[in-house]
This record gives C-alpha cells, structure tokens and sequence, in this order.
C-alpha cells in the first residue's frame, strides 16, 4: 500500500431532529465525498433521509441494504450467517475506500456505540484502518426530554432493556432498576407489557413515538392498544428518587 | 403581568468538547443575553467554561453557587434544607427575568434530563413560565466512545449506577446487569470496587477520565490506586452479548 489512508468515522446523528446533531457530526457530513449508510431494502432509509439536505451534489453514496431484519427469528443460526457475511462485504468495500485515501463518512440514528449497527463495521475495521467514532444524542434522551421529566433523580438506577430480551431475564431487570428505558418493543410488546406488570412498573410506564420529531407523542403505556409498537417507540419508566 | 413572557432554556452542553455540543445548543449559547449556571463557590464552573468562548460580549450572567456539595453527607436532613432553599432562590431570579420578557440559557453539564441539576429548577419552574429543554450527548456516550468499544450488544442490559448508592443496593443492581456504567464515583472508589468484586464484574471494568476533552484517559480498574477518582471520571463495564 503507498500513500495516504484515509478514515472512515462512525458519525452518530442523534435521534432525528437535525439540529440536535453535533456540531462536528454536522460538519463532517456537509464535508463528506464518500458516504455509507444502513438501510432496509426497498427503504429509502432514515439515517439517509436526516443527512440528505446537507449533502454535496456529488458526493458518492453506498446503501448498506440489510439482508434480513426481522423475517427470521434471532434465533435461526442463518440470521447470523447472513448477517455477518453482509456486515464482512460492507467492511471490505470501505475499507478498499480509505486505503485509496478517502475519508469514508457513516451517518448512524442515534448513538454509534449503543445499539448501533456501525459496531459490526467498527469490529470489523478498527485494527485495518484508522477508525473515529463521533457520539450522539441517544433516542433515550430525546425521550425522556419529550416525556416532560427527568428520566432519575438522586441515586435512581437506570436500566436499559431491549424487547428482544428472554421474558425471565426481562422480569429481573425491570426488577432490579428504579427506572427504565424499554428500546426494540415492536411486536413484543405483549411480553414487555407483562414483564413491567410482573415487575410493578406499569403504571408509571408511558410511551414515547418520534422523539425530538415534528409527529412526537407521549402516551401512558395503558391507552395503547395492540400487539405492537412502531419501530421508533421508546418506553419509559422515571426513576422516583430523592430530591432537594 | 403584561407584555409577552420569555423562555427558560435548559441547554445541555455535552460531555465537555465545544464541537460535541448540539447545533441548537450552539445557536442559544451564541444568541444568548441571559445566561445562568452552577458552579461550587469559588470555583470558575465548567459550564461556564465550555459556554465562554462563545458569549456574546454584553451577555449577563448569574451565576449559582451551590451552597453545599460534599461538605454535610447526603443523610443529613440540613443538606436538603440548604439545596432546596438555594433552588428556590435561583428559581426565583430567573422566574423574575423571563416574565419581564427575557429568554434565559441554563447551559448544563451533560444531558439536563440525565442525573444533572437543571432539573430541580425545572421542577420548580415548569408550571409557572415557559420553559425548553434541550437533550445533549452524555457523559457515559463519551466514555463509551473514549473506550473504544460498543457498551453493549444484542439483548445486554445495561445499568447506570451512582457510587453514592449504598453498598447492598450496588451489588444488586450490578449482578442483575450485562454492562454497567457507575457515575459520581469520587470517594466513594472502595464501595464501589468491592461491589464491582462481589458482583463478578470487576476484571472487566475500566476508568474513563475526561472523556472527549484532550486529557481524556482510559485505565483498567485493576491498574488505579487510591481511595477516590475525580469528579469527572466514569467506570464502564462492557457488555458481552450476542454479535453477528
């Protein structure tokens, strides 16, 4: 190899509004020649649909089209094939980039290192080419800014809980924290919904759509209906800790 | 009261770099006429110091010392009565500026919403005059990129701890989570490094000091001496989850 790499940066774009990007996020993508971005196929894909304002007319895109998403379970050991066979084709490519000397820019929704499809490409790249990561507003906080309340107070534990988790393992969780944020509920909702009865937080629990978005809306989780959440929903439960 | 009323904005600054700060926290700080912050008597702030750069000249700021901070311990009933009364006045000044029609920026340290001391004024003030709210990159999503490497994959739950939790409660919350983040460590390092040991999670463990700012250092726990950490450093426990 001769010349000079270039860097390929995990841009975290926070939870959607695009004044709630960084600055540096900011600046980076309105500089960017070569961005890469996730999406599912046949979707135009919303971390391209944030940053599409602020591209250069000529910059050059790569979609990174999921091959599978929720059409097999988690559990089929092919889900992980196809994913990690996508997530290696993915890597090569860019890497090819930033080893011709070009910066490589992957606008991320939320928070690169929290639930982030970019830590596959990270894990993948960091020891290959040089790698930056720029962290995010998380969903989470956009959430519990739009919920109108401080998400702990005091010595309040904060956990975090993703809808795919094992029932059991849920129960335990919400158990063991004062307050919660509930990411990936879906069509697992009727789980989640149990586990924070079992655990004796659903009253408090409220529902949060589109955070930081013009449509946002908080709901208490008892008026809604159904067996499942859009993919933008975030449950919230508020710590109730000491306050002066 | 006549004439139109201003806004109280509590602007979360981020985890300390300039450029980590949102694009709307920019444009508030930059316009700003009034700004308030905390700071420990005698002591600059660190809000104060990220936002000084970027004050406009005439801006008029007041600033609010905390009357207390680790002087009385956080059992003593003074230490509420003390914090609660300063609150109260702070509220009152700026309750005062907004209703004579002035917009007032709180830039806080963090997320307000997260664990910070903007929402006491919050609490206090949000029935009474409008006020916005603005969601900011944590310090733990700082720490977390600092570390280089995600805090979680899969289905991992991950917990936030205050190290002024006490010590049975700490081991609880850290057994019954995949990754942890522990705040607010400062004197309290031995209840929280045997916690850590008593939850089976202490080899894991790192200490992430000024994340984002450029004496940003990532230590194993194993490798730090002493009884106490600074105020502004973070231990992190990596989740192990599930990955394609």
């Amino acid at each position: 190899m001769t010349g000079t790499r270039g860097t390929l940066y995990g841009v975290g774009l926070g939870p959607g509004d695009a004044e709630l990007m960084s600055v540096k996020a900011d600046r980076l993508i309105r500089q960017a020649r070569h961005v890469a971005y996730f999406r599912k196929a046949g979707n135009a894909g919303r971390a391209r649909a944030t940053v599409a304002p602020m591209l250069a007319g000529d910059v050059q895109e790569f979609p990174m089209e999921y091959p599978v998403t929720t059409e097999i379970p988690l559990s089929d050991p092919r889900y992980n094939e196809l994913l990690s066979a996508f997530y290696e084709d993915c890597a090569a490519h860019i890497r090819t980039l930033v080893e011709a000397g070009e910066d490589v820019i992957v606008p991320c929704e939320g928070d690169p290192f929290f639930y982030g499809s970019f830590m596959h490409l990270f894990t993948r790249l960091k020891d290959l080419i040089p790698v930056e990561v720029v962290p995010a507003i998380t969903g989470m906080s956009a959430a519990w800014t739009a919920s109108g309340a401080p998400i702990t107070w005091g010595d309040d534990v904060l956990s975090v809980v993703m809808g795919t988790l094992d029932r059991e393992q849920m129960v335990a969780a919400m158990q063991a924290a004062d307050a919660l944020v509930v990411m990936k509920v879906g069509r697992n909702l009727p789980k989640v919904r149990a586990a924070l009865e079992a655990s004796g937080k659903s009253d408090r629990a409220v529902v949060v759509q589109y955070a930081s978005l013009p449509d946002q809306s908080v709901t208490p989780l008892s008026e809604i209906d159904g067996d499942s959440l859009p993919y933008f929903s975030i449950i919230l439960v508020h710590g109730q800790g000491r306050r002066p």
